[in-house]
């Protein structure tokens, strides 16, 4: 059962072992961002749908304003205006123009827009226009930014805001979206106390219930705070019990060696296939344990806040985005590193520091003090990360690094 | 009043025209993720309280294990077991060593712990130990994560999960914040449906309302929709007044060239100073439209969506942070960009982009495509600024990005 895997071979089992949920539901457009869509996004009809001015001027046909020049301006008719929000009233002829605000819908025989800027209104409605437009200028066609039935939006993008925009313009007011899955988070351990109480000799306030929530939800994930069990193998029983229509379970603690067995045994006692390994080559954050029962994960992260804090980014962050089915859209980032930095050859080390940008380029400040110190990752806005094969990285070298 | 200003004078003028609010309110340490830290964070006491061992082992007395070795190990007596949460019940003499788990409490006596895999039990409570320790091996000495009065948190501090971790862990279960900024937004123009309407003919639904809702929410403040206003004096002057309990306005639109001049002259209307610039030298978004009144911000963004969230971007995001008084954690990044990009020199050119990692580099790719189609900041996750003294980038060349 202890077998100890490399990170990469944690998470790829991890990923593996639990299939991503298919659960929808719909929600109202406004509360969709940082939802992850669960349906692809087409558009039903050309966007816009039909040809827009992207300027303030005339509706003209192009081929009547081709030669004209201040030397020698166009003359045209100007046979009214178009409203916005209305159909134009009047069909153009050549050698007329109508006025038209940006965002107005051109005539059908109309194919460019003259800015107001190269005109001039003589007497009698007679436009004198001082520069020549080719068709297309200034106006938007029909279907130019979306035509009927083109895919924008895909399963498992996380709705931003723009993407609100485009749904909001393709009247799609209610959005498919994979359900949320939900957490239940124990903490474990003899000495923790809810963060409200005042520790006697020996007690600590419970972290982890608190600052793994903050985390749970930021993936889009619910989180319930199932409190502080102590390290008794019947409580954790009891505690797991209640946790039976969740969707993902993460215990941390077991401060006691046997306590940290209990964790291994009862989910073993909930069912198949149970424990699937316990123990990852890294730094912090070794101590972790994974199961599955029914297809559905338990964790059993370190007690200590910045092994459980590296556990959930490296391992529980990708299966809540997996079990959405989300998608990431933007690329990892690499910073140079400041300093020589020693580690374990077989070991993945994740190293708290300091990430800031100099010239073009990003370097990282690594931040001392012992890993098991929660002030580190507070002081700290990544973690970068030194490969398994190595003993370490030198100073200016380029490393991975995870934003915190 | 029509002057244009180059984009970092507006912002500068933008951000000296209002004061960072002073409201703040306390919240509970559960839904402070995210929200601005008013208050400083000191430790009130040392973190730990209490030397700690970091591994499971014994706690023992540095100095009697100098010189343990294979083939000469120190024995101990063992005297019994530290309980997880408990203060040690036996003080430690000369040779007498504690069981104790990873986060038990050692003795006043005890200034370090031999690892459990370095010892071997031998009969009547003697331990054998292999290997010497120094003092401070296996420990957290007491304030070694925080001493008392030792400051953590700062104010503009934008709480993520590992903060919401430190403040349990310093009993800080009330979390002062800056107040949330509470924004109106009005959508404005006669083209203009709900997203949940059929457009008729020169129609199109009202994106700007639902877009910029999830931006402002983005920046931790609360955003209000006062829907679609007609292209009219009378309907804007009666939608400004009810705003009036705001903090900020965001108007966005105004279609008809006549419109855009409400805009400026209601704000106008409200109180001094009114107007304080009518157009940025920028693109897209250049007829931005920004007045104070009686110390309150009002914005007029471009009714055209891509248009409106550079402006947003640009403007309206960093006044909202500062309203929060909230410092920016992570650095600009900046990436290569592709190809050659033209710009207008005298103009900020704002070109929508895919950021991508290529080895050590990110690169971005320019989506092609006029400004004010939404499906080019729907298909990018960036937008690349071109400087205003500049006439475009070269291929490899690398500028700032904005992740969008």
């Amino acid at each position: 059962m202890l077998t100890v895997l490399s990170v990469a071979e944690a998470k790829e089992k991890i990923l593996a072992a639990v299939q991503a949920r298919t659960e929808q539901e719909p929600v109202l457009l406004a509360a969709a961002t940082g939802r992850t869509l669960a349906q692809p996004v087409a558009a039903e009809e050309d966007l816009p749908s039909f040809a827009r001015s992207t300027m303030d001027g005339f509706a003209v046909i192009a081929q009547d304003t081709y030669g004209a020049s201040e030397a020698m301006p166009a003359l045209f008719d100007v046979r009214g205006e178009i409203l916005m929000g209305r159909e134009p009233e009047t069909a153009l002829a050549p050698g007329e123009a109508l006025r038209i605000s940006t965002g107005g819908m051109l005539p059908t025989e109309s194919d460019a827009v003259v800015m107001v800027e190269h005109t001039e209104m003589l007497g009698g409605n007679i436009m004198a226009l001082n520069r020549a437009v080719a068709p297309g200028e200034n106006i938007i066609v029909r279907g130019e930014d979306l035509r009927a039935g083109e895919g924008i939006l895909f399963p498992g993008h996380v709705l931003r805001p723009q993407d609100i925009g485009v749904l909001a313009a393709l009247g799609q007011t209610l959005v498919t979206v994979a359900k949320r899955p939900r957490v239940a988070i124990i903490s474990t351990g003899d000495e923790l106390v809810m963060p409200d109480a005042v520790p006697k000799a020996g007690q600590i306030r419970d972290i982890n219930s608190f600052m793994l929530s903050s985390w749970v939800e930021s993936c889009g994930a619910v989180a319930d705070r199932h409190g502080i069990i102590p390290d008794s193998k019947d409580a954790l029983r009891a505690a797991l019990q209640r946790t039976a229509a969740y969707d993902c379970i993460i215990l941390s603690g077991g401060s006691s060696a046997g306590a940290r067995d209990y964790t291994a045994a009862c989910i073993d006692e909930l069912g198949k296939p149970g424990v699937l390994f316990h123990g990852v080559s890294m730094r912090p954050g070794k101590p972790l344990i994974f199961g599955v029962v029914n297809g559905k994960p338990y964790f059993g992260l370190s007690g200590n806040p910045t092994s459980a804090m590296v556990g959930f980014l490296l391992f529980v962050r990708p299966l809540l985005r997996q079990m959405q089915g989300a998608i990431t859209l933007l690329p990892l980032l690499r910073a140079k590193v400041e300093r020589n930095l020693s580690s374990a050859s077989g070991r993945e080390d994740y190293i708290r520091a300091w990430l800031y940008a100099e010239g073009d380029e990003l370097w990282a400040r690594p931040i001392l003090g012992q890993a098991n110190l929660i002030s580190t990752v507070v002081r700290g806005n990544a973690l970068l990360r030194i490969p398994q094969n190595r003993e370490g990285v030198e100073a200016g070298e380029s490393v991975e690094v995870l934003l915190i």
